[in-house]
């Protein structure tokens, strides 16, 4: 049996933390002892505890350790470790990954944050600060932080005052009377213009075939969103709509799309692209109403990321998906609330590049996408069961 | 190789039988060759088909002969053969098993439709007409209709006219225009009034859940709807949210349920209970507000029926499923338009119990919802995958 | 601002029920102070808390209070109160509602353990005991548990030993690896036949439709299931298959059902009645393979609850709800575990009526019945999504 | 009113494009009247339509006519009119739209048929022959189709041959016997094999997580399989799992992910790049197993295309998304069946590229991907709702 002790320090019982870590330490096979707990007293205290770790090999007591580090706790007295990036894009085998929870370095014994927090990343230092890198972004010789001593995390505490995020997350279900949930949300909205945090929208298609785009359009012209990230197929339908006025693509008896009906598609962004994109369309009285036509008015951030299955695609798309990456997480800087409506593919690619500490909420007719972004990490985010069209309208209405 | 003539006659390409029965054909073994075909001229004329049909044993030919039956193929130069149940609830092995489509048996050298049409029962001679019974009301001695010469159904046409039930059925997709689909819909329902026919809602506690029972209230107040068939807990949290005023099991905060919320529930069914049931809770000032009160204000027909996962149950709930199936056929009676709103089982239930003529719409937030109704053979309900509280909230606005 | 201590024990960390408690006094507007905290020092030992809640209205404090007694808490230094029911079925209006946690009631002084534990009934006094009786079932004048004093549950204890039980629950993935997990139910099933614990099998009809019938018909046949909760449509499908060798209403190439093909359903149903029912029909020789003929050759208690959408049915169903409930609470008792296969409707019937302590899984192809499952209650049951055939004949082969 | 007479060839009745031209002709506003139709006479032969449209105005005529061009009619007497591209990526705004059918062009009164069939693509004249070309690939001054006369297409048709393609396209559900799906879906790999046409794999991660990737490297091995078009994911966690030997990333107990797990995924493709990608990776002995080894030992095409949600990626990725497509196109050349498992993304970028004359199968545990793929048009994919691993031992045991 090998032994280490190990402390660790917040909400533990709120942020379900402690019993993360217990259930840790028995899944890997070893054993704990509790030798010192001072729980907060208050709502707002934290608490404290020192765990002593028992395992039967010294590589599952690390495997346990470092599971624990994830969960926050530290056995650091030492300074972490560093070693250089083998090539462009290459670490040593050794590398910290991070977590999307918010980190700190042990550098020559003083606790340095670590900048541009994200999940998966490598933790690199540049202009003298630790810094979460995507791995295809370090450069050949970067000091690249190992695992290991010198690290700690700190997992997002749920508040225990009382907002819609503090207690919904990772409880997903279709049943929830989402008027009180909507307004919640609205709420956190007013906040985090108070904070002068931005509000970023996360769009999927689905919100045009619902018929949200015309709530969401005036959500836009009403200055409640900072950053739009989304892809070809929910800025052409949005165009598209602008553009031919009727939706010729579909059929007025059924709502449903018709043979040939993709032609508008590819149409708009025809026209769109020959104007010189978005931008372009707008200026030129081709684009006149719609999401992206509010956007451009209002000058809010929009960010177009390529995928495998767009048609045209619009100029304004970053087709390499690696730069796509790089854009997206510039234009997170500063994200105090997230909404991702009805887009698996790019409400999975933002919940990996957000900190956990981002309020942030996903609406889709399937518990499926929740399920999918909590599982791979955004467990910070807030699911929400519904129609997007409903939802956007009810928004406007709490907001208005 | 063995050959049979058969006879068919309607919409066959507009209501895709021509297709099926061309596929059932070939998929149980045998050939066909058309003999003749004459193709309706316009959008209101029917087609006319004869084919000969050959398989390589007498056996094959049968099965295709009863699969063509099914959808309206006649082979019929005799009259329809009866036998005697052998006792209550026990028929003649050669049974005849029927569709929800229309049917008619043909009695010494006369076509007779068939009474109270439904799928999955046996046709018996009642009151000296064919009438559609099931399984388990049969009595012994009465002359049950067996498989073979003299019975004929016909499909459900898809008018060529333009509505929105003659495109949408079997098209289920979250990703349509609601709206359009919706207004659809409202636009039946004023068809429907003018003809005199009933409209029946089928309903389930989602309706409650997402809010869209206050939007439902008022449809009922407004003589929207004439037969509401649900269970009890459907009814329970309506009247739960009456009683209680405040939905006391829901946490304000998150709109979810809380531990010990339940307890609301049980509560409301025991003051019902005590009040001798939903129309005494109404009389007595108990309830005074909800989709319940409304229909016992205006004198909706309402059936409950049980399910083993009930609590309570409502003194108003018919526990014996059998009887229960019973009274939801007799309050079918009429019914011109059936809305099935987020309600798998008594979705299902109605499903079976409803001739294919009736036009019906099924609501939920879940895809499988309706592809299983569909499956089951109530192929004539459009699916519409939203939420239930945003369909009824744009229903209402439709019909104001 | 009023006051109260209350304390509670147990796996406080490992069960989530601290974080709970801390939750609920928060989201209902109250304060809480740790006055005393003793962790538990190792995985096996339990912990202690005692809390003052503090909240703005004796109302508000009452709420919290409740809401903590379902987790647990314990406040009770008086005896339990009662009242008589007032009539067949008609609780007092402050009647205490049952939680699916083990529960002691003080009486003179002596805590006694409630009989019969399940979620949302009435604790009555029966033959000098407390007992868990549904509302329904309790008869005028019986003495029925007040909430207040003297009423204290446990909830159950997530063992911080290492069983897939322990971790899983609550935590629903079509993404899991599905082998670990079924291997782990095995483990669970050989645990409960050397406790000479019961195995309970709820079935529903997808077992049949995805070929499943095979594994499990050979499960039933090895003894380890001990009952069968189902509805009329598992056992007239297995049966079918067995009387019709071949299933004649499924088109061979496609897997699909066919027009008409329902007939085989009636007839199946038919035959077996005629032959007295499941039991007849195995004797005469009619039924000779499948689960059903397996279950009865091997004396497994079998359940069958009617339900309104019933074809039939089969005599040995039970059509009335009421005494279905009644029949599944009877073959429940000393249930070890549970097997809850596709059939939404009796995995939440039986959920209904499952002590938590009972290991309990769900399998299913959709997230949403585990989801369904866990939010009305059976908190317990670990979540499986998957296709049911390979579920069986994956864990035929691992306990094989 | 305007009229026009139109003509339509094939199975117009079993691959249910008569139907389709009715609908379409009403729901746009028009008429029609049947001049001749001539019906196969037995299962082999083609019919034949002529139909006078009458619509109210010219536009609406054209309308019609445009979409019933779309399900193969002609009017064609002319030849197709054609005209420059205006800059690179940029149309003439009367641009001809493909479908995914079969097309032909009428060019100096000759037929031709257009290469490289795919969906929502132009048609550009390229070495002499049409091409279809997707927007963005267009060069300036190319000859571009216009909409109107000289274009033909020929929808797929459903062969009254008996295959599991014929009959089970467009019919999603979760309840089909599978396991006689799959058994046609090994015989049409089978037909595939020896009419030399390749057999294309679209594979998604939850086919490693289902543990389906050993039966899948099997089937590699044994030559089944000649492309495999998927994304970073599924090939990482193949590497990350031959590489790592245990899955690390994974609770042995619970069969989930941990924290911290994700840094194996990191950490594979580090090693995989370091060592210059798959296929050095194979080279160097790093990876010695799973369906990435046994794709490069059996000179397997592989082409992974880049995603905003990638980590890493592997070297092996093209990031560009217009360059992934391109690749995507070539490898589906000659493509006779294609299997698209558990990948949403990738399953409709495929669907996008392939001819609808191409088998295929959607396998996914939910009913939504399957609905989606045929909603956006690849209209031939069969929909299997299962577990993938499921799907692939089954199989592989009908290959075997």
């Amino acid at each position: 049996m090998v032994q280490e002790v190990v402390t660790m320090e917040g909400h533990l019982i709120d942020s379900d933390i402690l019993r993360k870590a217990f259930g840790r330490v028995v899944e890997e096979g070893g054993q704990f002892e509790v030798l010192e707990f001072n729980v907060g007293k208050r709502n707002e205290d934290p608490s404290f505890v020192r765990l002593e770790i028992s395992a039967p090999t010294p590589e599952i007591l690390d495997r346990i350790s470092e599971g624990l580090n994830y969960l926050g706790a530290s056995s650091m007295v030492g300074d972490a470790r560093f070693a250089p990036a083998e090539q462009d894009g290459i670490l040593p085998d050794e590398f910290y990954s991070t977590t999307n929870f918010d980190t700190f370095v042990r550098v020559d014994g003083k606790r340095q944050s670590a900048l541009d927090q994200k999940m998966d990343a490598a933790l690199v230092v540049r202009g003298g600060a630790p810094r979460c890198v995507k791995q295809a972004q370090v450069k050949k010789g970067e000091q690249v932080l190992l695992r290991g001593p010198g690290v700690r995390v700190k997992p997002p505490e749920r508040s225990r005052g009382a907002t819609v995020f503090g207690f919904m997350s990772n409880d997903i279900s279709a049943e929830t009377n989402k008027g009180i949930v909507i307004a919640g949300i609205a709420r956190a909205m007013r906040e985090a213009r108070e904070a002068r945090e931005k509000i970023v929208l996360v769009a999927g298609p689905a919100i045009v075939h619902s018929g949200g785009d015309l709530a969401l359009a005036r959500l836009v012209k009403a200055g409640w969103i900072d950053v739009i990230l989304t892809g070809n197929a929910f800025a052409t339908h949005d165009l598209e709509k602008s553009i031919l006025k009727t939706s010729l693509g579909v059929c007025q008896l059924s709502g449903r799309a018709v043979e040939g009906g993709n032609r508008n598609h590819l149409f708009a962004i025809n026209a769109v692209n020959r104007a010189g994109g978005i931008g372009g369309a707008v200026d030129s009285g081709l684009v006149t109403s719609g999401v992206m036509y509010e956007a451009v008015k209002k000058g809010v951030k929009l960010v177009l990321a390529g995928s495998i299955r767009d048609d045209g695609p619009l100029k304004d798309v970053i087709t390499d998906t690696v730069a796509a990456q790089k854009a997206y997480v510039e234009a997170l800087q500063g994200a105090g609330l997230c909404m991702m409506l009805a887009s698996a593919l790019h409400s999975i690619a933002v919940g990996n590049l957000l900190p956990a500490r981002v309020r942030t909420v996903c609406v889709d007719m399937s518990e499926s996408v929740p399920v999918k972004l909590s599982n791979r990490g955004t467990m910070q985010a807030i699911g929400l069961v519904t129609d997007v069209g409903f939802f956007l309208e009810r928004l406007e209405a709490e907001l208005g």
